[in-house]
């Protein structure tokens, strides 16, 4: 844990901090180029695949005996990003679970509002289910968007009567698409890539004409009773900070097993840094031992 | 983790419950019993000490090769419990952490309120380092009030200027004398043991003229900023459930390392029940092993 790694870190990601005034097209790209940087670990392979309809990007770690399924779910403000980006994540939970990763491309808006991309996440769960794969092998993962987009697919399938997985992790997740965190405004200066200003920008080319307070849409506004452990996870140096700690608290109330890990003078998805930041892998660790446990503990127990 | 033993211990506790309307004398025989019930196991040896003209009782455990040291604080809403009476709970994380435990005596209000608990601590604390402790091999540990005051004892050895330990541990902390958690409503009726209204009768023997809300009595109102690496943990069957989620969230917008984990469906303190409850087991575990990251960490790495 270097304070030279955090402040190098810090500089790469403010020369990428995405303005709010560049169009889409622009960021997607953007995006792209941050999140290609690095090649892929030569252990990892991808391949093309498809859940319940919907295209995923399936990945496999050489010599880890895949037992688990980790289900992946990227992040990029539900209209970039896709899930080949985040193979490298995705992968890093499947080493340290001993599991495969399947990294779902949930539509994206505009060109797909909400629901669509809910309606990915649940059908490519059901269709991992319907594989015949036991929810109790299965751990849900989320960056950003996509940790808001676990959480809201698990209340979409408890409410239908599906099974749940064994637990869920969200780092960094995006869970309140009101903006109305206090971090918001806190943590403006000390994030080096996110503002709430590019964030506004683009929300309603994912909420379109429907309330951001829906809970499928904002889920730290939904009955989050009955859900699987949480593990949570953000930096100190982001505005979604807040997003973080009222989704524990929310989990909390409502009886649901939660760990949220707070690391302080990093940003946003720092997990993702794991190779020249110390934190990210040290959080990444620190997730696969308690996905790990939950796993042994949901295989070897009935739900009560 | 079974549904069984939470709601045997949901029972015990309810019949324990403290009632509002007796007198402190009865409350403190009742906790007293409360906390004698259980045999301390026959490895611990509990011997009378001082440190910094503070009484303590020094725990030590057979077996247990003491690197490090726990400066353990137990709780009783700042009247009762006293050092011995939570030697078990000290132990239980000594063994984890290959530590011995000194727990503290501090004054008790009324007799001694506000600062005398403060002023006890942070005496004690420098009595220890006075004695040739590193810091770095220094835990503070503290389950409901005493994890409050190993709070506002961080902070006020920080504005001391005095060395901090490596990291901090707190269990239930009652942190806001205020009682301004929404779980003093909302976990009303789960809570098996404690209430607003107990809690409340209590407060003027220890805040006394002062303002309940200054941040070395309700530390949740304090700069926490430079504090070590908290670990905080509470049961989602509390009133005090909020004070540990607004700890986590105070400390992590201060840039503070913080792990916090939610125990559903079981009470204040839940630790304490580890001999006949799986989930303070695990918590205690998952603890010890965090406690020894950081001691590990802060005797290898020098402070930043």
């Amino acid at each position: 844990m270097t304070s030279e790694q955090r402040t190098t870190l810090d500089a790469i990601l403010r020369q990428s901090a995405f303005p709010p005034d560049i169009d889409l097209d622009e960021q997607r790209a953007q995006l792209r180029a941050l999140l290609s940087a690095q090649p892929l670990p030569t252990d990892i392979t991808v391949t093309a695949g498809e859940l319940g309809g919907v295209p995923t990007a399936d990945i496999t770690v050489d010599g880890v005996e895949a037992r688990h399924t980790v289900l992946y779910f990227h992040g990029g403000v539900y209209v970039m990003g896709d899930a080949a980006l985040s193979a490298d994540l995705a992968a890093q939970i499947a080493r340290r679970t001993g599991a495969k990763a399947i990294s779902v491309d949930y539509r994206l808006a505009p060109e797909h509002p909400y629901p669509a991309a809910v309606d990915d996440a649940l059908a490519a769960y059901e269709g991992l289910l319907n594989n015949g794969t036991s929810p109790a092998d299965i751990v849900f993962v989320g960056e950003s968007a996509g940790g808001g987009l676990i959480v809201a697919t698990m209340v979409n399938a408890r409410d239908h009567g599906l099974p749940l997985p064994a637990a869920a992790y969200a780092m960094s997740p995006y869970a309140d698409l009101t903006l109305a965190g206090e971090s918001m405004k806190t943590k403006r200066e000390a994030d080096p890539l996110m503002n709430p200003d590019a964030l506004l920008a683009r929300i309603p080319d994912y909420v379109a004409d429907r309330d951001a307070a829906l809970g499928s849409i904002s889920p730290i506004f939904a009955d989050l009773s009955g859900l699987p452990p949480l593990v949570i996870q953000a930096g100190s140096h982001e505005v979604l900070l807040d997003d973080a700690v009222r989704l524990a608290r929310e989990a909390a109330a409502a009886d649901v097993e939660v760990t949220l890990g707070i690391t302080p003078g990093v940003p946003h998805v720092f997990q993702a840094y794991h190779a020249v930041l110390d934190e990210g892998a040290t959080a990444l660790d620190h997730a696969g031992r308690l996905l790990s446990a939950y796993l042994s503990r949901s295989a070897g127990v009935p739900h009560e």
